[in-house]
């Protein structure tokens, strides 16, 4: 895609984006969006693009640290609650408590019963939100395996993000299998009708951003919406369905 | 009872408690207790006993106020969860989440939905306290009208209790009858097996004091535990179950 | 003195406290109450008394831990100031940011220019508190040699305070003339007219109690105060003056 | 400037700002930076370039909102202490306590008298900070009149820029005057050798975000230093004396 295009087609979504965050602020919405993916996914990108032109005051991006020695011995979602939206807020988790069911299951950070656990309540935890009138939207941003390499060489080269590397990204490769493994069974497990998860094929950056926000777009109601601009690419964004694992949707 | 007698008994539940405290921080317990009961049913008196002699570093009472507006656009149980206990900690809650089955509910403080959403979710979110581990221990205090009227007319006349009374405390006789129904439903819907209400028969405030204490000590394993100190008077502490409310054991 | 009139006094002293409470409540009063002294002074069963009748709710009781490695890295005063009373408020520090004046300084959990630049800062600190209307009443609580290994001797056999004995007692005794240096340096750098150090005498732990009560309630005014239950025995409770660490009304 | 050599340098100042921060984060170092001035001076556009691309872990960024009930009536520098750097930490302010000598002077948010008690304490409070070894940075960004009223009409037709208009920005104008006699009463009684003001000349925004950056850098040591890059333009950066208050230096 052009730069120039790309860049017009943003500003255009971005103006829907404010349109979007003045209906929530005058009707109390509470939004919440979950970017999960692998290492170099794509999920900072995606939420700098987003968030870049709304009022900082009403949004918040949530990227927790590593959890200290007194939260690991509380309840899993504790460290998460008090960063829930409150009337007026967007809020964006880069990765969430789906951690769980990714990196700490594949480098085993929590035990077998935690992640057991784990599965066993998150839909209860989102169930509860949603009832009390959260807007909970969930996105697995997907790549594949040459693109992963490609754009962790690139990090390790580009003086700007550096500081990106990790331990952790050093293994992303070389877990890529166990990784995959978890992701398939988070998705199979946690995708349900009151929080279903979404897709997004991330291999080319400015299509999966752009795709994204269409979809967040049109999933929630403002006004003065332009729903030409919302029409997203179902080969970028589409629902997530167990075929999406045996039919190449997904990346092996 | 005599006031001797009292003094020694509290004093040797005293010693249990604090080798409870003891046993929780070696094992790294988390334990959380729920004291619900009209105003003027003994909730302050009996926690204060509690705690008296256990280490403050380890021991939180958690006595909400009203809430902000900003807490009332949150999820119901947001402003509670940093409160629940970490490893080592002993929690008391003095009133808890159930003030939306009970004083909101009769005050009219919340709607309709929001009653129903919160009884449609409470239990799912007790569990997943005790699915990470959590003791949680629920008890209803329970006294009768004479008794309330009694004790409420005291506290206006004693002047250490009087910043005690408040506007609420006003309407708890007039509206007895309102109060004892949502009690009701409170106790048939959210009494279960993995978090089952204990009542409290309180008209007697220095036998309620000590056989809670007795109650809440037997339930929790302990090393050095006096087993013969800890037997609770049946008449005086109780599970729920819904002949209380028709064979008088709850007051009507 | 004899429990029962001990119990009456501090019954009357305690309704003079509510009625200063109510009064605080009215006009909006910040009140910060600082008690320092080595272990077992007699800290917490003041405080206990103190608190003992008044509304929870705008009472607060700190008794700060010790400071995780993140705040090791902060500007001293910073974990204290969240526990600052607002308005309404009263606030007890046990123990306070003197910590690093006493216990800090003679067990080197601070190095000597840490030490220095409290000095050099903590009376700056404090007249910003005072001048933005905090009501600061700093208390000294001395003991005797032999009273403290007395009473250090009796809470290792009882019960009910065996949490309370620490590692750190251990050595009070040991370093005993160390604490003394370190407390006389406080007094001599930190006494000054705008934030005054007041000694209390506390041998006698129910003398203490009673005559710290009445110098704090003397000190502030409040409807309906009752001056002849406020007179403060000069011997218990008096003002540091540097010739009390001559002549013996502080122990050596 | 042309849009390609702007970008070309702000690139590589913003690898300084990465290795900047790689020496602080080995170093323990703590950095708080403030920017201030007139509504439409461009420090939200500075700042986002400081940090685009910095470790979102160890870089905040502070812009309070409007201080609660509870908040008003506490110490005024109490709401913005838990918002200093610990070691690691860079932290930057939209605006900081100076506030209370700009907008709250000019509205009428706060009294005469909190207006000079907090001119007679704040380089208490400032000196204090740089003794706990915070490295504290004073930014004063300045515009002339005719700028601002461009960008405050801009502003209002920009459809991505529309949330940032306020009821404060419509009297910015109008009260010109009122705000350049509060800046030049803040700039005079604050400036001081501990913690001095530098002025950014901010009518060209490219101009006042590249030098600033320059100043910014050039003032912390770290490894791998190009002085070569950090030559900033003495006509857009420049320290604080009361004469660019009469030669025009300062818009008037």
């Amino acid at each position: 895609m052009a730069k120039d295009a790309y860049q017009k087609t943003l500003r255009s979504l971005q103006i829907e984006l404010v349109k979007l965050q003045r209906h929530m602020i005058e009707n109390d919405y509470k939004i919440l969006v979950l970017l999960e993916g692998r290492d170099a996914a794509g999920k900072d990108g995606t939420i700098k693009r987003i968030v870049e032109h709304l009022s900082p005051r009403e949004t918040r991006v949530v990227a927790l640290g590593k959890p200290s020695d007194r939260e690991r011995s509380t309840w899993y979602f504790q460290r998460y609650v008090p960063h829930l939206p409150a009337a007026d807020e967007f809020v964006l988790f880069n990765r969430s408590w789906y951690n769980r069911a990714g990196v700490e299951r594949v480098m085993g950070f929590c035990t077998d019963a935690e992640y057991e656990e784990f599965m066993a309540t998150v839909l209860d935890f989102e169930r509860m939100l949603v009832g009390s009138g959260v807007r909970l939207i969930k996105y697995y941003l997907d790549i594949s395996k040459a693109e992963q390499k490609e754009r962790l060489a690139e990090r390790r080269k580009d003086p700007l993000k550096q500081w990106k590397v990790s331990l952790i990204d050093a293994v992303a490769l070389k877990k890529w299998k166990a990784y995959s493994k978890a992701r398939d069974e988070m998705l199979k497990r946690t995708h349900n009708p009151l929080t279903p998860w979404t897709i997004v094929c991330s291999n080319d950056k400015k299509a999966a951003r752009l795709n994204l926000i269409r979809d967040l777009l049109s999933r929630l109601p403002y006004d003065g919406k332009q729903p030409r601009l919302l029409k997203a690419d179902p080969k970028i964004v589409f629902p997530y369905s167990e075929s999406c694992l045996r039919d190449g949707k997904i990346a092996p």
